[in-house]
């Protein structure tokens, strides 16, 4: 296993020469983006653009489109950009929410500006995401991407709906899995797919592909929060558990140790209670099934592509970033 | 001056027959599109839209179409219910802010199902604008729609950055006004002359229209918060005053009274004080300027019309909608 960054590095060069050029321009754009809509904003939404990502969501717009000869490369610019402004949208809005002072190890927006700035700093990512489509010209591509959009929301909701609710079953937490993270995945490959013009059925199965992925890496996500360690993943462990977030990997272990049925979550207050709990569903076996369950998604996901006409390096470069999903250590 | 639900029946009544029920079609097609999106949502979300207001800004939408045998009928409630919908998603996210417990008299989604639930429910009225724009077809819309959204983010800040600051100039204070409430008017006006597929030429005059409207409408707001009475507004006297928002009739009445120079705002923060203080704006003369203002903003906004070409009734129904502006009470 290598770091995501190393990963990303790796798919890049697969997919082709024209991708790490693609990329630039999308960030260029993303930065372009964030100003003139007032100083202020500027500073704390570009701030939140420049803090970044692994940029995985425009990467899998790209990736999905293939080979640029094929695509509206305008159109595949403003879809990259749009995808990720959602989700930096999101991520602004969720620190408002867990009054969360650092993301990615940079002051959020939150702790810097407040809620008022924070609130509004979403708002305006979002609705430059729908601008950016619009004015590629895109109806279905602004379509997928409010479906998305609708589906984040309602996502967010559900887990808070389900906090502290140690007895919530694998289907309703896949359920918001697939609300919270799997369908901005969706849309950035159907996104991409568009802008290469691909037949409808194309749209659909690379969509599918963009689903699974996206469950996959939330699925990894929430083992890593049990199995840190601290040292790589730069978080505590158990993070969500003190959160009231319940995940896979505790559902999973109170199916095989009874002592953990007894517990109420609440009464977890402290991060050496957490960590103990981490450990305590790590020797369960339930990071070991979680993580199983990861990878046999990810494989539907490349199954997914195996119908589907394309370039080998796309093929391959897809596959490669169903692999690194599951494959990360942070 | 008449109550603001008569003035906007006494609109409907002359802009023609097909406008009360397309108006009702509105009306179902907001409700259908607050469910769907899971229980907890459906409620919230459609209890914010039942909650209503007086429906301003589709109506705008409709008359800018006028009649309706030119007009793609499906885009232009889709543009109707759209421009409502973004309308609500602020109102909600402003609630989360202003921890408000009612609006309209209704508790609001946030003393409901606090503040997780209420930036939840605005995303997703939000991205529902959107999926509906796009889903009834026109670029265009979503353009114009994706700019008055990005306009409220900034105004909203740029509201928050003057807090408190009485010093602040009228031009800023406009500037304010054009952001938080004029451009949503204008893309209402946009959106309508649009579907109805008018020239380039018109949608621009249309939406400049709109824009005067909406000027003209929060200087009214503006005023009525000063002017009250509670009777009336349903409003405490002041409550601008209160939360730090610096408004035209204030600024106005600093350039007349002296001793309202040297007032701390800050130091108000009892209903009592923000009454003596309207009082003592009211006696400058102030809340007359700032009115004669409001009333030459709506002149102005008819002017823009005078160079389309207008069903009859479409001309005056426009007209009466700048009247009713800035001739309401509450």
């Amino acid at each position: 296993m290598t770091s995501a960054t190393a990963r990303v590095g790796a798919i890049v060069e697969v997919a082709g020469p024209e991708i790490p050029a693609l990329l630039a321009r999308v960030e260029q754009r993303l930065a372009q983006l964030a100003a003139g809509h007032g100083p202020v904003l500027a500073q704390h939404a570009g701030a939140t653009i420049a803090a970044g990502g692994k940029r995985l969501r425009p990467l899998l717009v790209l990736l999905a489109a293939g080979p640029a000869q094929e695509a509206d490369e305008d159109g595949l610019l403003a879809a990259a950009a749009a995808v990720e402004l959602v989700h930096s949208a999101t991520l602004v809005h969720d620190d408002v929410l867990d009054a969360a002072p650092l993301r990615r190890g940079v002051p959020t927006v939150w702790s810097q500006g407040g809620r008022e700035l924070a609130l509004a700093t979403g708002d305006l990512l979002f609705s430059r995401a729908f601008a950016e489509l619009a004015a590629a010209g895109s109806l279905a591509a602004v379509r997928a991407l409010s479906r998305a959009s609708s589906a984040l929301a309602e996502g967010e909701l559900a887990q808070r709906e389900d906090a502290w609710n140690a007895a919530v079953s694998v289907a309703r937490y896949l359920h918001r899995c697939e609300l919270k993270t799997a369908r901005l995945f969706e849309a950035a490959c159907e996104l991409g797919a568009l802008a290469a013009r691909r037949s409808e059925r194309d749209v659909t199965a690379l969509g599918a592909f963009g689903r699974r992925i996206g469950l996959a890496f939330q699925l990894l996500d929430d083992v890593l929060d049990i199995s840190g360690p601290q040292s790589v993943t730069g978080k505590h462990r158990g993070a969500d558990l003190l959160d009231g977030t319940v995940t896979l990997p505790l559902i999973l272990a109170r199916e095989r140790d009874a002592r953990l049925c007894a517990l109420e979550l609440r009464s977890i207050t402290a991060p050496d209670q957490a960590e103990a709990l981490c450990e305590a569903i790590a020797a369960s076996g339930a990071l070991d099934e979680a993580r199983s369950r990861a990878l046999a998604i990810a494989d539907e996901a490349k199954a997914e592509l195996r119908a589907l006409r394309l370039a080998d390096r796309q093929r391959t470069a897809l596959e490669l970033v169903a692999d690194s999903v599951v494959a990360r250590r942070a």
